[in-house]
């Protein structure tokens, strides 16, 4: 009991300060040379709807049975750019559909596509609100820039999106386990082949109701990883922290060893010094008494190699407001790992993202020794009191909450 | 007149030789644990055809106008994979259409695909040959493995593309300076979103007649190449050395900054001592006087960093035929380009690969300095004779040469 009712006052406190700080929403601060160019946008007001006839009309699947990505809502958002017509051309909401490519286009040979992960939350009011859009806009325009595609001006894109939503708003479960996935997705259709920057393009959004992104694991369980030094998922003058398909390719040969070996994802990474980079598809945190006898929160810095992550950002912006202990961005590497689980100084490790939130790690088959990781063994651990924080921001439970934009 | 006559001699000597030999024509040697199943595969004698009807067929672009990649033939080859279905089922060729696909299709997220590129030529005999299509089948294979993509037997792709060829054969160019491009490209197509293995898959090839890769350049100019450090291609315990759509997306920013100040390619460095690796989409050769003042021509060793060309093998196993100069496979670093230029033994650059055959370098921005290149002020240029012996193999000016296989 007196676990519970301090983890709430916990919480309460750090709620009220969330209600009246709004500083952190600014920027995941990807920097480009290039600018994104936001005048040269479609507009929200040109947006036209078809709407799917009843016998198109899917059935929804029972919340239970929710799995990531397999089901998918009765419309979608299209948005075609032709260099040769001006740009981009008037958005159109139309029944969930096939696509028709040329089977030339771009994207099938030379990988020009990228997107972006977000989610739509039923609150307990009853209200749908989906967490910290503009930084998903910010990051998908820095890859559009990185992969030769057009820009956009991004609040143009979350009013459309809002327009999406609100028509399949019956798909957003009434769940608190569950949440609408927005997958906005950017492709180039040039219909040639030839390495080279594509003149016409498509923007595209699917919605699904999904579950835990995991299938065999339950947040209680713990995520098993493979750290194989053998594999690099990103380095140094590549495009690491973009969202990018050509990031994703690579790592499935090693994801499908990790399963072989009966692990649920990929630790990645990097370097002589095998600094831990990403986990599977998530940032990676790491909370651990210090030097000096202090608690620590430490996650890798935004070097290029890794994706400037919205839950990694708030995750980080929640524990420096909180100062009940120190919040570092810095190097980590597997050494220091093994040397803090030594002298039984490493508390929680944890992955951090829009598709699974927050994910405590419990092992790591690190070049075929086996470290035990005792995140699950703390009686506080910080990663639930981040997973219920922004739980409790995304469902409603406080409200008016900068990072939770209400759809209309 | 004494060297027109001395090449031709050169090359008779050559030709007889290659006649005579076919022990090269077995492998790129590229090793994977994983091995393919080519049991496990789609089969030839399994093929239907659906021919175009006349009014889908396409009028052929004049020969003086190709472009690379534009026009493409009436008809295509499709294969589709079906885990649930039991694997790979019958291949069909069907007329030039586009592709339906879903919009969470893998392909279309996570660059879930990979592509070949080979020739057919028109010979002087009228008959049409294949460049050693076994070597790309063994290359489209082992991409497959590292892509999570299904394997199949490359002999049986040969017959069914044999097929596709011969009835598109009209619009295999009748001219030396041209040819049919074929564009084997296998994708990932589940309909779900998660980074994994894709359990459906599809195999096309599409033709289309080229003419020279590179716009605003002949062989006789020479390309124009930028080499800026600070991008990399590839990477150790990348996939640098695969096929895969997942290499090209990120090089198409950097080509575009080499474009804007008016170079044709980008020549990919490595590492601290900036190796080269790789210029454009070709493989790089160096032709020049070494410590013991012999001849040596060198190309960066296949070492995962570089895709194990075509072209590029069979310029080394010519030029160790010959027996005229050195032949090598080691690291080329910048220092050493720019050294030999100052110590006057650099005696040529070019670069090799299906699309651009052979191209001479002649100049390199290398991180703002302007590196002049003499390949195209050598008396016998040896990227000559290679682009010469190439195509008289391709063009059948030496008959029943084990490099390249007739059409039925």
């Amino acid at each position: 009991m007196q676990y519970i009712k301090r983890t709430i006052l916990v919480r309460s406190g750090l709620l009220n300060q969330l209600r009246l700080n709004v500083r952190w929403s600014s920027s995941l601060k990807i920097r480009d040379k290039e600018s994104i160019q936001p005048e040269r946008s479609f507009k929200s007001s040109d947006l036209s709807v078809r709407l799917a006839a009843p016998h198109q009309l899917q059935p929804k699947p029972d919340v239970s049975a929710l799995t990531f990505g397999k089901y998918f809502t009765d419309h979608m958002l299209k948005v075609f750019y032709y260099e040769s017509l001006g740009g981009w051309q008037a958005p159109e909401i139309t029944p969930f559909e096939n696509l028709v490519l040329h089977p030339a286009a771009k994207v099938l040979h030379y990988a020009v596509e990228l997107f972006e992960g977000m989610k739509a939350y039923r609150g307990i009011d009853g209200k749908i609100r989906i967490f910290r859009p503009e930084l998903n806009m910010e990051r998908m325009n820095t890859s559009a820039i990185r992969s030769g595609l057009p820009t956009f001006n991004g609040n143009e894109l979350i009013k459309c999106l809002n327009r999406l939503i609100s028509i399949d708003q019956e798909w957003v479960p009434h769940s608190e386990a569950s949440s609408l996935y927005i997958r906005p997705t950017l492709i180039g259709i040039d219909p040639t082949l030839g390495v080279a920057a594509s003149d016409s393009a498509l923007l595209y959004v699917i919605l699904c109701p999904v579950g835990t992104y995991f299938k065999n694991s339950s947040k209680e369980v713990g995520v098993s990883l493979l750290a194989d030094p053998r594999y690099t998922r990103a380095w140094p003058g590549g495009c690491g922290d973009r969202k990018m398909g050509s990031n994703y390719a690579p790592t499935i040969h090693v994801q499908r060893e990790a399963a072989e070996k009966g692990l649920q994802q990929v630790l990645w990474l990097y370097g002589y010094d095998n600094q831990l980079t990403e986990v599977g598809t998530m940032n990676i945190f790491m909370f651990y008494l210090n030097e000096n006898g202090e608690r620590e929160l430490v996650t890798p810095p935004l070097n290029g190699l890794i994706l400037p992550g919205v839950t990694r950002n708030s995750i980080l912006a929640l524990g420096r407001e909180l100062k009940q202990f120190k919040v570092s961005e810095r190097k980590i590497t597997m050494d220091e790992v093994h040397r803090l689980i030594l002298e039984n100084r490493l508390l929680e490790l944890f992955g951090a993202g829009t598709a699974c939130i927050v994910s405590p790690i419990s092992f790591i088959d690190y070049a075929g020794q086996g470290l035990h990781i005792p995140t699950l063994e703390q009686p506080e651990p910080i990663y639930k009191m981040f997973l219920k924080c922004l739980s409790d921001i995304q469902y409603g439970y406080i409200t008016d909450h900068p990072w939770a934009l209400p759809i209309d």
